[in-house]
């Protein structure tokens, strides 16, 4: 059978599944959450032994530490995705609500439910336990989903998918509810971009070029954002320790994701006391500051920004400073270079704060809090499947009720139009 | 200037203004939609010399009296379009709205802020109200609009578009919100289709030719539906009177739309007394029956249907007719051959009502109504720019609400992640 084939059988399996997905009690979706957390408890070993060898073709291949390290399944991680389940199955079920219920003047009771999107084309690189996370959301979701995950991972997410599809068929769930499409031929990820007639979104989770080629290829609507250009504006009236503090966390507590901090913008007025000490304190935790020729005067151990560095998304321990003289000049500046993802002020400014919340066009606009916060579970959804910075469907991080869409339903008693 | 440059150049003044349009007091909005209508209403001569033009080329081209008849600026739909602008200034603003506001467990203040979508892309055929109608609503709800509309209806449009720029810049709004590309070179849809940067979303609306070609050309999202194949299922415990009625309005009212009548399911139980006399109402109103085997027997003028009727939108006086032995059986068959657009059920049954209700995948499902009432206007948005079969941000009807978006806002004093 020739890989498109293949992916259209999953595709069309996928969609049948999908229409029984949509009207299964949340009981039954909640066991099998349960059930198939156990499962992967039970299951350890045999996990492991697949795992093992990804790691050792992996470390032929000669792939980097970190990378062996995220296509792991230890103990821990294997302990983290049955729990990450069973939080899944806690949070209430999205699918069914009824909002916006009114009379029309003609009687006519209309309103909106909130139902599944139907099937979901799940895209990710190496991390295994992204399978689970994927496949938990989704069902409670109503979704099916079909999962195409890095070839570095193949033997570790056909063992989950193997223990997936027994846990499935064992508490009465469709089986194609959830399905791994088992090649690593890149051609299946082209493929699945094609079914636009059985897909209903795709989701892709990784580095810039892979998110690049599935935007560039899909007939599908893609959920999705390139890359988290984050700032962090210290304004006029900024309490100085606050905005230290939450420069350190923007920046350090992991520089290596979307919502770390990548440019701080200093209102001139405070540069003079605020940017030396900042300085300071960054560079004791290992930032390299790539600065405006203000920021150099002030902070000499800086090196000079180039153009290049204000739209860049450095994913390291490095970070542009630029000094402002407005806080329009501010936001002129994330118009400009930002990627829509999350900006944050510091101010002890009503007004101020204000403006910046209203005038900022990014999926999250903070207050005195750190950019680190631009996430699912941080913002109170319980879990998430991925960030979208396109402005259609969920602006921002996605979790159940993102992964659901609401039709108009009508009650009525032989109502025509005049 | 090239086309390519000109369409760029024209999204690029649309997303400046946007910005400006995101933050605009709701009074000057409506101030703008009011003074608007006024000025159709004043500059009437002005518009009608420029759509003589218009008429006069359609004439020459042999152009068919329907589309001549919706071509014309008559002065019944110039005060129709000042009408519908005064309608939209009436509506709540839906700008601004914050939900869902709540503290997280560190104290930071989480909601979500309705807001523009940015700029939207607009590509129509030959009416030239529909020019006013997508301005006004793209302006209420704080978006920027880039207009592509029919080769037909060019020195209409820009006669519009000119009297628009007037009005917007009278009062206080930038003239960059509303902007009619001023071609009628298709290399022009082409190039808006590809201007990802600039643009947020492409509505397209017309035939199923032209949603095609914007659909497999753009770069940039599109909300849209293909067709609208709507279904009644007429149900074991169906009403007779009530089910013929709504069939009839459903097929005859307005042929030519998406939310009328395609396909007419009985339950066979129903089908020997319903079916002579539904058939018999229909065939007096001038409808064409196509029927299956069993509704021939029981309907000998129908003609008999061919496997193309079942998904076809005929947009005319014909319905497709097929007998059913159950309501799974019905489900299965709008499953098969629908475009998830519109489906009713007619039944006195409650849990059969509830099964329809719950099991059908379309935006919208109604008991004991009409198709016909899948319409922004009569599901009570107010107003509508379009209906969306995609799943993604809005299924169903496009009102002012939908023409926004929410981004998440956060309140802190301090916090960072742990």
């Amino acid at each position: 059978m020739s890989v498109e084939q293949l992916v259209k059988d999953i595709c069309q399996e996928a969609r049948r599944a999908a229409r029984r997905l949509a009207v299964l009690p949340t009981g039954v979706k909640n066991q099998t959450l349960l059930a198939l957390a156990q499962a992967l408890e039970q299951n350890a070993a045999t996990l492991q032994e697949a795992n093992a060898k990804d790691l050792a073709a992996g470390r032929e291949a000669g792939m980097p530490a970190a990378m062996l390290d995220r296509l792991t399944l230890s103990d821990k991680v294997i302990a983290s995705m049955a729990q990450g389940l069973r939080e899944v199955a806690a949070l209430p079920d999205p699918v069914g609500e009824v909002t916006g219920m009114a009379r029309r003047p003609n009687g006519l009771l209309v309103g909106r439910q909130r139902i599944p999107l139907g099937v979901i084309g799940f895209i990710y690189e190496s991390r295994p336990n992204v399978t689970v996370d994927a496949a938990g959301l989704c069902l409670k979701s109503g979704n099916a989903v079909v999962l195409k995950g890095g070839k570095e991972a193949l033997n570790s997410n056909l063992a989950l998918a193997q223990i997936i599809g027994r846990v499935l068929e064992e508490n009465g769930a469709p089986q194609g509810a959830v399905r791994v499409i088992p090649t690593t031929d890149r051609a299946a990820t082209t493929a699945l971009l094609k079914q636009d007639e059985l897909v209903d979104v795709i989701i892709p989770r990784g580095g810039e070029s892979l998110i690049r080629f599935v935007a560039n290829n899909s007939s599908i609507p893609v959920l999705k954002h390139y890359k988290g250009v984050c700032h962090l504006y210290v304004d006029q009236s900024a309490d100085h320790d606050m905005a230290v503090n939450i420069a350190i966390n923007a920046k350090c507590q992991r520089p290596g994701v979307c919502n770390a901090l990548e440019t701080m913008l200093v209102h001139a007025a405070e540069a003079e006391e605020f940017l030396p000490r900042a300085a300071q304190a960054l560079m004791d935790q290992g930032v390299e500051i790539r600065g405006c020729p203000r920021t150099l005067a002030l902070a000499p151990s800086a090196t000079a920004a180039v153009e290049e560095d204000w739209p860049a998304e450095f994913l390291d321990l490095i970070l542009a400073v630029k000094v402002v003289d407005s806080l329009e000049e501010a936001m002129e500046h994330i118009a400009r270079y930002g990627s829509q993802h999350t900006e944050a002020i510091v101010t002890s400014d009503y007004a101020r704060s204000q403006r910046f919340i209203n005038g900022v066009d990014s999926s999250l606009v903070l207050v005195n809090a750190s950019t680190r916060f631009n996430d699912g579970g941080e913002l109170g959804l319980g879990a998430e499947i991925g960030i979208n910075t396109s402005k259609l469907h969920a602006f921002g991080p996605m979790g159940l009720a993102e992964l659901t869409t609401t039709k108009f339903i009508a009650y009525g008693d032989g109502q025509v139009r005049p």
